[in-house]
C-alpha cells in the first residue's frame, strides 16, 4: 500500500488558509448533521517528565475519513536542545480502511485553529465588526489573525496584547504591519488591555492562562469572544462573569463542558447547561440561530476537535500529490 | 525530526525470528516487573461495512518505548481486490516523546504472536516434548512452528491440521519438508485429528474458530496448550473442559479473562478466576511456578499486547538502521 508521508516543511509549502477554512466548516456541518464520531480519548501523564501524551481519533463519514492524531508534549526536552512537543497524524480511507497518509500535525493543528477561532468569529460577531483584538502572542496567534482576515476584510484595527511576554506583541504586530498581504489594516501591540478590549467588536483568546485576564466591565456591548486558550480542566481566559446573559456556543459541546473556557462558569453556577444554545456547526447548518441584535455578547468555545485534523490532514494529502512533494511510502 | 518508515518488505529483510522472541520476553518479564503500562482500547465497528479498526496503545519503561498500533479489518475489501486488512505501528522514545518510526504492523505482528505462542510453550510444556500438533494452517501458523523449533530444538515432529480447509495444512506441511531449516523434524497435515492430539505433547491453536475443536477426552496427560486464536469475546478453540484441573497462564490476566480462550470456561464455571495461576512473565521472571509435574495439562492463553508490538518494531528500526533500509523521513 502506497502511503504518502508528509513533514512540516512540505505542509507549509501546500496547505493554504482559505481551503483549510473550507475543511473545518465542512466538518463542523457533517458533526450537525451527525456524520462524524469522535472516539475516546486516550491519555497518559508521564509524571516524572512533566510530560503528557495523548491520542485523539475519530471518524468523518462525510469525507470517507478516519484517523487518528498522537500528540507527544515533553516541556523538559528543552533543557536538552530538544524539541518539546510533536505531533504526529495518521488518516485513513473510512470506505477501505486504507491508510492514506501518515504526517507531522503541528502545523496543521495550527492552521486548523486557526480557522475554527475565524469561523466563530465570522458566524457570530456582527457583521459591522471593524476592530479584533488577540489576547495572547504566542505561536497560535498568527494564525487566528489571518484566518480573520480572510473571513472577515471589514476588519481595520487588530490589537495584540501578550500579558506574559510584551516583547512577543510588539514583534507579531511589527510582523503584520510590515506584510503586504495587509495594507488595509492596522495593527497594534497593546499593554492597556482594558482600553483595547473597550474598543474592540471581536476578541480571540488564545493563551495557556489559568484565570481570567479579561474583565466583564471592559467589554462593550456586542462583542464576540472565540476563546481558543481553554482546553484543559482548569484553564480559563475570560471573566466568567461574561458567560451570564450570552449566547454561548461549542464546537463540541460535550468536550467543552468538561474542559472548555465554559468549564468554569458551569462549576460555579454563573450559567446552566441550558444557557448554551448549541454547537457551531449547528448554526452553519442553519439547525439553530446565531447572534440574535447588535447588542448581545456572543461566545465560541472551542477545544479542538481531531476531526478537524484529519480533514486538514486528507487536504494537505491532495495538495502534496498535486505538486509532487511528499514521500510515497510502500508501507 | 528524522522519523523512520518502514514497510513489510524492508521489515520481512531484516527481522529475524531470535530476536523478536528475545524482545517478547523481555516485555513479559517488565510486564511481570510493573514497567509497563496497557492503555484504553479505542476500537469502532463500521457496521454497514461489517468492519472493525482498533487502536492499541501502551509503554514499556524498561525499554523507553510507547506507541501505538492501529488495525483496520476491512474484510469486504476482498470483492474489490484490495486488500481486507492493513495495521500501521507507530513508536515513540518514551523518554523525550519524539517519534521513532512508523511502519506496517502485519508482518511484526505474526512473528510477535509466533514468539509469544512458542515462548508459552517453552516455559510450560514438558522438557522432553517431541511431538508438536499445530490447529489452523492459516497465515499465522508457519510462525508458530519456526518460533517453536527454534525454542524446542527437540520437537522431532508437528502435525498441522486445518478444519476449514485441509489444503492449507497440507501445503504447509510441504513447504517445511522441503526446507532445508528442517532437516531432523517431519512435517504431516493431518486430517484425523483424535489421533493426531493423542500423540501430541504441544498444542497450539491459531484458528479463529468460535466452538471449540479439540475435545478433552482425545488428549493425555501432560500436554501443553498455547492457545493463541482467541481474542475477541465468544471465540473458543479448545473444550472448556480442559480447563477444570490445570495449570493456567495468561499473556494479560484481566484481557484474558475478558476476550480470550479462558473467557468461557470461567463464563460457563469450568474455572474460576482463582484458578489461574497468573501471567507468563511472572513464571519467566521467576516469580510464580510453571509446571509442578510430568502429568499436568498447562494452557497458556495469549490475546496479544501492543506492548510486543513496539518492542519488536523498535527492533526492527534498529536492524533497518543498521542495514541501510527503510526511509528515513524528516516529518
Amino acid at each position: 500500500m502506497e502511503v504518502m508521508i508528509l513533514g512540516r516543511k512540505e505542509i507549509e509549502k501546500v496547505l493554504e488558509m482559505p481551503k483549510v477554512i473550507k475543511g473545518v466548516e465542512e466538518v463542523y456541518k457533517l458533526k450537525a448533521a451527525g456524520k462524524t464520531v469522535v472516539w475516546p480519548l486516550v491519555s497518559y501523564d508521564f509524571e516524572e517528565k512533566k510530560a503528557v501524551m495523548d491520542i485523539r481519533s475519530g471518524c468523518v463519514f462525510g469525507e470517507n475519513l478516519h484517523g487518528l492524531k498522537m500528540l507527544n508534549n515533553f516541556p523538559l526536552n528543552v533543557q536538552n536542545g530538544l524539541p518539546p512537543f510533536n505531533g504526529m497524524l495518521m488518516i485513513f480511507d473510512s470506505e477501505t480502511g486504507i491508510p492514506l497518509g501518515v504526517m507531522d500535525a503541528s502545523y496543521i493543528t495550527c492552521m486548523r485553529t486557526g480557522a475554527a477561532g475565524a469561523i466563530g468569529a465570522k458566524t457570530l460577531a456582527r457583521a459591522d465588526s471593524e476592530t479584533l483584538f488577540i489576547l495572547g502572542a504566542g505561536k497560535q496567534a498568527a494564525y487566528q489573525i489571518k484566518a480573520s482576515l480572510i473571513l472577515m476584510p471589514q476588519i481595520k484595527k487588530v490589537y495584540i496584547a501578550d500579558v506574559i511576554n510584551s516583547e512577543n506583541a510588539v514583534h507579531l504586530a511589527e510582523e503584520f504591519e510590515k506584510s503586504m498581504d495587509y495594507v488595509h489594516c492596522r495593527f497594534e501591540a497593546v499593554g492597556n488591555l482594558e482600553k483595547a478590549v473597550g474598543e474592540s467588536d471581536v476578541i480571540i483568546t488564545v493563551t495557556p492562562s489559568r484565570s481570567p485576564v479579561i474583565k466583564k466591565e471592559w467589554i462593550k456591548p456586542g462583542t464576540h469572544f472565540s476563546c481558543i486558550g481553554a482546553d484543559m480542566e482548569g484553564k480559563e481566559e475570560i471573566d466568567p462573569k461574561i458567560f451570564a446573559g450570552a449566547r454561548i456556543y461549542a464546537d463540541d459541546k460535550a468536550q467543552c463542558i468538561k474542559v472548555g473556557e465554559m468549564e468554569i462558569p458551569l462549576r460555579d453556577g454563573y450559567i446552566s447547561e441550558q444557557d448554551i444554545c448549541g454547537e457551531i456547526g449547528q448554526v452553519l447548518a442553519g439547525q439553530i440561530k446565531g447572534r440574535e441584535s447588535q447588542e448581545e455578547i456572543t461566545i465560541f468555545d472551542a477545544t479542538g476537535l481531531a476531526l478537524l485534523d484529519l480533514v486538514t490532514g486528507k487536504c494537505a494529502i491532495e495538495l502534496a500529490r498535486e505538486k509532487g512533494l511528499g514521500i510515497k511510502a510502500d508501507i
